[in-house]
């Protein structure tokens, strides 16, 4: 009833989810953000094997949430969470925005800074759906997010890269913003592509002047971004390498 | 999935919901600010009346959600919101609440800004809910919420006022909050008090040196607040005025 849960977002290739063990960090880490007790690693792995004897190629969302409350916002002292294992069809993209990059519209709306949410992929999106709301042009899947000074943060579904000579930079998210698991990898990637990670804020004027800039999330992988709002983006070679590594190194 | 709907909390007293046409004006502007269609008054009323057969004294909740999505934040081109009319049972608070005063917790979670959201009775409510868990006894039963910058906003469930001479001031709530349907009638009601209406932003220093602070919302009524944290509030006459009036003119 109030959004008062969280999710993952994954990728299953022939019966494996991508990443697990750090998807399901991830979970755990939210879950306890919120004061949620997270459900077993052993009992979603049995649901997702389930899952995964019908539909070995999909995306797999596992969403907890509280569980059941009275009307009001209080916490019974005794709950239960509930928990859904569920597949989704993989999103059907043009090839080329893999290969060659995104369009990226510039959303209106402004993400505000909680820090006591921030980082969490918690289920309070209204400000995401607002966002994707804002533009319906397909050869556009994504839009830019900033935050309420300016800052950019992310986009509406994915984290955000740029890079500036030889740092690879990401913005920070305490604020706000989802801290997604590929992002996190990119960040511990990017030595081995002779890059410096940094995790720092940046505004869209500093953005548009990037050598290069990439999307990241588990379901697309890496989508270099070519275009943001009427500006060109140069497209570089970080971005087809982050696609290798992300997709080489799965644990 | 995302908490992308609103919803109305209304008391229902011998089997009608008090002020229910300000309640469905609220509910259609709120489902109007985040563009999901709202169900039809007459649609609203022949279910509350069922409803109302076998539990005429009640807590009324009406949820409109958006309705049902693929997995990602894009809307379909055709949805078609869901809505939920449900009972729960009065709470039962002591008796004194009302008489003599409530005392309130000072949450620690800080409310953040987002003006595109702000007013509107979404179910984005995760800032409640954690607000919510900062305290557990059972004789505070409502805290008080302040935004980033300090000021004050509302309780966790109810609009806030204070009274300083003859002006009765309750926060701006175009950066976040809820604005209740009682907050807008003790705003028009206050004239009948000899009160001059303020909608104006106080900080917590300002609101302890108030000579009266009571909070609404349809379900309470009208809370005198008699204690802040540590700190005493003198009770006036004011709350049990707005007490009557809340309750003698119901449209």
């Amino acid at each position: 009833m109030y959004g008062d849960g969280v999710f993952r977002t994954m990728r299953m290739r022939d019966g494996r989810v991508n990443c697990w063990l750090g998807q399901y960090r991830k979970l755990e880490a939210d879950c306890q953000a919120l004061d949620i007790p997270c459900p077993a690693r052993s009992t979603l792995e049995q649901e997702i094997d389930l899952l995964a004897r019908s539909t070995p190629d999909c995306v797999v969302k596992i969403v907890v949430s509280r569980g059941e409350g009275g009307r009001g916002y209080g916490v019974p002292d005794s709950v239960s969470p509930n928990r859904v294992v569920l597949t989704a069809p993989l999103p059907i993209y043009p090839e080329n925005f893999r290969r060659d990059g995104v369009s990226l519209h510039v959303c209106e709306l402004r993400l505000c800074h909680q820090p006591r949410l921030a980082g969490i992929k918690h289920l309070n999106r209204l400000e995401n759906v607002l966002a994707r709301m804002e533009w319906s042009d397909p050869d556009t899947p994504e839009g830019l997010m900033l935050d309420a000074e300016g800052w950019v943060v992310e986009g509406t579904m994915a984290n955000i890269f740029m890079r500036q000579g030889n740092t690879l930079l990401t913005p920070d998210l305490s604020a706000c913003g989802v801290a997604g698991l590929q992002r996190e990898r990119i960040l511990q990637f990017a030595p081995q592509c002779d890059l410096v990670p940094e995790v720092s804020n940046f505004s869209l004027p500093m953005l548009l002047q990037a050598e290069e800039v990439f999307l990241c999330n588990s379901v697309i992988g890496v989508w270099p971004v070519r275009q943001i709002g009427a500006h060109a983006i140069p497209l570089g070679a970080i971005a087809a390498q982050m696609q290798g590594l992300l997709e080489s190194e799965i644990v």
